[in-house]
């Protein structure tokens, strides 16, 4: 810990809040703060937007901004961390070959860095929460689509063309469902929170029945909580769907003991609310689809952050980076 | 290079041969040298073959034995790279928990590392073959099985249990066709040299028609080579096996694409004797099956030193563990 600058700031920065949190020794919290991200409103709108989160930020902290070390940002979209770029935010109009490193810092007079959101989280869980006692561990956020980060011995890989992680757009199922990315069977099109709800409502459509055939009717897509409720309560369209769910994780887990051979495959995001409902599941698919003539299957576990982790990963990935704490 | 001792040996002990090669500065090859492993005879005798390899090379070469800095051995089977043990070698009747390393290094008087054979011939491909110019390399050498390697930022990883790599165990096909690793639908089950010609037998025997039909019922299994020259001669069932050949490869691309993200992924092994009819459809269907949202596509490449690779590579990592040339 530098004892002149003993706390760094970790920033997510979404289409739709800022958010994030000061960090003291050892990334301890000590507070978090968000405001509406104004995404609408453009990069000029926005980058003073951060400009102000970390004002407020500071001054709710009730610190001094020179015991900043430095500000790490998680962010959406293509980036180049090594040259602190983001190439394009899909949720973040006007956002196109922005230098947002050099020019926050330039504007704040702190050091800053620049993560990919998903690495942000992944390095979060490794530094304190899933991970913490482990070397190498892939994490899976099962949201909206598939978020993916690896660390390898300590270290995060971002890829040659940093873009390594992208586990939601592994292919489980050749000449599957299509995805928006343009490939298609796409772990992420079966195994997302928002995929499990679609490929029920999909099925009823085709004239399977289910007891949530009539919300999709009225038309409603299910939760992936809508689905796993009625599987538990013995809707067997949504046990299929819930099975083939948590199997199709199970593969992808398969193809990353065999490609990565990690200790840990940490599970994250809105699926993960099912608890041991996926979490049983997963592992029991895991069991049986995996070999079993050597003694490397990595541990499948949940995250234990919460949202937290993509600031917290994005604070600890800076102080590697630029020192400090 | 160390002047004192600028010689390395390299070792790929297989299951019919000890073969290898006098490597000097540079990783320049001074002589290979082959003998027969004798591995019916169990472990005590494969062991005296090593040593007898190792004296009649450094003879072979013309050097001293004090002008040799380190030998390193690529050998099959689960093995601990840090505990430089051998769990065990299919191939190798006897050889159950050897500390080959040390047991070596102590009837040599030489200091020995032990890697992975499939890890060694992907390491020699990145360090003077055709990953060379770059930093991050997956290698799948495509012959009676599948094996592979993976060099990030020109570091091998070995994985957290020394098993990292094996991409011929990653699933492409759900469910797909039984492994004998006790898996279904393994890479390795349609894209190695031998499961080409499985698969092709297969179908005529479930009634396809070929004309390689006539060697099928007389109880021949053809190759891959007698696969891909019915396809280029325009037999169809041949034409679909080797189509299908490619596309599955490419969706193994494809996978590590979007976890590792490397620079470029190299493909060794019998199956590459079919040049361009593998490399281009290969290729083709990576185009077609990867996304196009990131310019993140590794190149897809052939190997370019043969068998030498592993021996190469078993010298190149002993080099870079133990030190000198």
């Amino acid at each position: 810990m530098n004892p002149i600058k003993p706390y760094t700031l970790g920033i997510d920065l979404g289409g739709t809040n800022i958010k994030g949190g000061v960090f003291g020794p050892g990334l301890s919290l000590v507070i978090r703060h968000s405001i509406p991200t104004e995404a609408q409103q453009g990069f000029d709108h926005v980058f003073l937007r951060l400009q102000r989160w970390i004002d407020e930020a500071i001054t709710a902290a009730g610190i001094q901004r020179a015991g900043v070390a430095c500000v790490g940002i998680g962010a959406p979209g293509p980036m180049s961390h090594a040259a602190g770029v983001i190439y394009h935010a899909p949720n973040l109009p006007g956002w196109e070959n922005i230098p947002l490193r050099d020019r926050l810092a330039e504007a704040t007079g702190l050091p800053v860095t620049l993560e990919n959101d998903a690495n942000a989280a992944a390095f979060g869980e490794f530094a304190v929460g899933a991970g913490k006692d482990v070397e190498s561990v892939v994490m899976l956020t099962l949201g909206t689509g598939v978020g993916g980060g690896v660390i390898l011995d300590g270290q995060l890989w971002r890829g040659a063309y940093d873009n390594a992680g992208e586990i939601g757009h592994t292919i489980v199922v050749p000449n599957g469902r299509p995805c928006p990315c343009g490939q298609h069977g796409c772990l992420e099109r079966y195994a997302s929170a928002n995929a499990v709800g679609e490929r029920l409502r999909e099925a009823i459509e085709a004239g399977a029945d289910s007891v949530l055939a009539g919300a999709v009717r009225d038309g409603q897509t299910p939760t992936s909580i809508d689905v796993e409720n009625a599987a538990e309560a013995g809707d067997a369209l949504a046990q299929r769907i819930w099975d083939e769910t948590c199997f199709y994780l199970a593969v992808a887990c398969v193809n990353l003991q065999h490609t990565l051979n990690p200790q840990r495959i940490v599970l994250a995001g809105g699926l993960i609310n099912a608890g041991d409902a996926l979490l049983n599941r997963t592992r029991d698919h895991f069991r049986s689809t995996s070999w079993q003539i050597a003694q490397d299957h990595p541990e499948i576990v949940f995250a234990t952050l919460g949202t937290d982790a993509g600031t917290i990963g994005a604070a600890a990935l800076a102080q590697r980076e630029i020192g400090s704490a």
